[in-house]
């Protein structure tokens, strides 16, 4: 299990950082700026996590994740700039991000002996924070607060549902994939189909 | 002390989970866009204060502050969102919040030995931070940068007092009722009459 | 070394602080809203990096630093705000605060067991973020974000010529002297001829 958290962290770094880039490169970034949006998209969800749980930095402590954060970021930079892709493209591997932190996020706060509603916040913080950090320092508006778009609200059910079968004594691989399957599905039928959440309205 | 300390800052975390989805549901955010403000809202201060002190933080180690958040949020959001109410209605809740939070923040720096000055200074972090952060995620101005309304001024003093007072040996709970009645009078005040602090201005 | 360390931190938050003020100042802010760009500009950097190293926050711990950018500010507003000065005058300061931040980061980062790029980038932080708070707070464009003047990358290479040095056992004074005149050089150099860094562009 630990082995697998590790690796899909590096994966979710990847992924992450491999958004920040796309996003920094359509705003025609310098190569510094780029690296700074590839790092934060990659790094800033666990860094939150691990503030709020007073826990070691995970990029801190071993920093191979800052390596492969910075060292995709180059590739992409150096590769891509030439080509023109279409700008939505960043969507699917920002949605893949989101389901792997989240669910990562949530598996660490457990271990962590957070109580269970705290755990799956957590979850879904570290899904986040690295896209809001991108859209921010993009000057984008940030994925989260698109309405129409369910974002936080998908990490969220995969957390929910992660830390449920946990409690159901469901092995801890399979309620990750379970997770992981929810937060995707409810992200990419969103986008696919518009699904929207209740809104506040004050009376017409 | 510490029991009172406790309910007033579940009390706190109410007061200012309320402001948050009154501002939030003003900008017809969706259910979760309204959850995510209040929550800020909620705990955003106390967040910053604990880990500036390296405390562990309130809401992750007892999720009871986090439930009390989130069930307000809920209730607000279905009951009120029908009704149409005077747009700076939720100033008052937010003066009271402001100097629940101060109050609660030095108290706890102090406690945690921070120096005077610092604990000061962590009080007024507390009691501000919760609503810079609803107020930047609403797109609003944040009431503590609005000009002529005393805002982290009456924090500050309401928070220099408790803590001059208790060097004084005058008894914690007198102390914090002394500080909670500073920081509201002379927000209200400040409202009403519009006080100002000097201008830092160039030559014309 | 510890020694320097601890001046050359007092130097850097009093040239920080002013800088915060001079800026916030031609805003035209009140003296509550001046103080705060004053501290945060000068405690933001060492703040952030002293949490991601879960050392205790240096201000906290001591709080003449926090009594030092107060009362530079205090002393700025009343002194200054009478004058009309250059509105790029700041900066100079601002590059000074910006070298000596970055390899007292560094160097704290390294004594704190960091690996060596880990350290260079918490370096390179510690110097940059109290800038960008400043910017922000005052509305104005991040200098780290603005295009061909080179801002964060001449506070990483410093940072990396720093890590470097002493891993070819170089003294550490000579290192963080060599270090902090290749920030000052390569940022002076950058604002007076405008050399820009590689920009990721889409082709045309």
């Amino acid at each position: 299990m630990e082995n697998l958290l590790y690796w899909a962290g590096m994966l979710a770094v990847a992924v992450n950082s491999l958004t920040g880039v796309l996003d920094a490169g359509r705003k025609h970034m310098d190569l510094i700026g780029v690296m700074m949006v590839g790092a934060a998209t990659a790094l800033g969800g666990g860094t939150v996590r691990d503030i709020l749980l007073q826990r070691q930095v995970f990029w801190v402590e071993d920093q191979a994740y800052l390596i492969v954060a910075l060292a995709i970021t180059l590739v992409v930079f150096f590769s891509v700039r030439g080509l023109r892709l279409p700008p939505r493209l960043f969507l699917i591997p920002d949605a893949l991000g989101l389901a792997l932190f989240t669910i990562i996020g949530t598996q660490i706060a457990l271990e962590w002996q957070a109580p269970w509603l705290v755990a799956s916040l957590l979850g879904t913080i570290t899904g986040i924070v690295g896209g809001v950090l991108r859209d921010v320092l993009c000057n984008d508006v940030p994925l989260v607060f698109v309405r129409g778009e369910l974002y936080a609200s998908a990490a969220w059910a995969g957390a929910l549902l992660l830390v449920g079968l946990q409690a159901l004594s469901v092995s801890p691989v399979i309620a990750a994939w379970a997770g992981m399957a929810t937060v995707l599905g409810i992200r990419l039928a969103a986008m696919a189909y518009r699904i929207t959440l209740p809104i506040y309205s004050a009376r017409k």
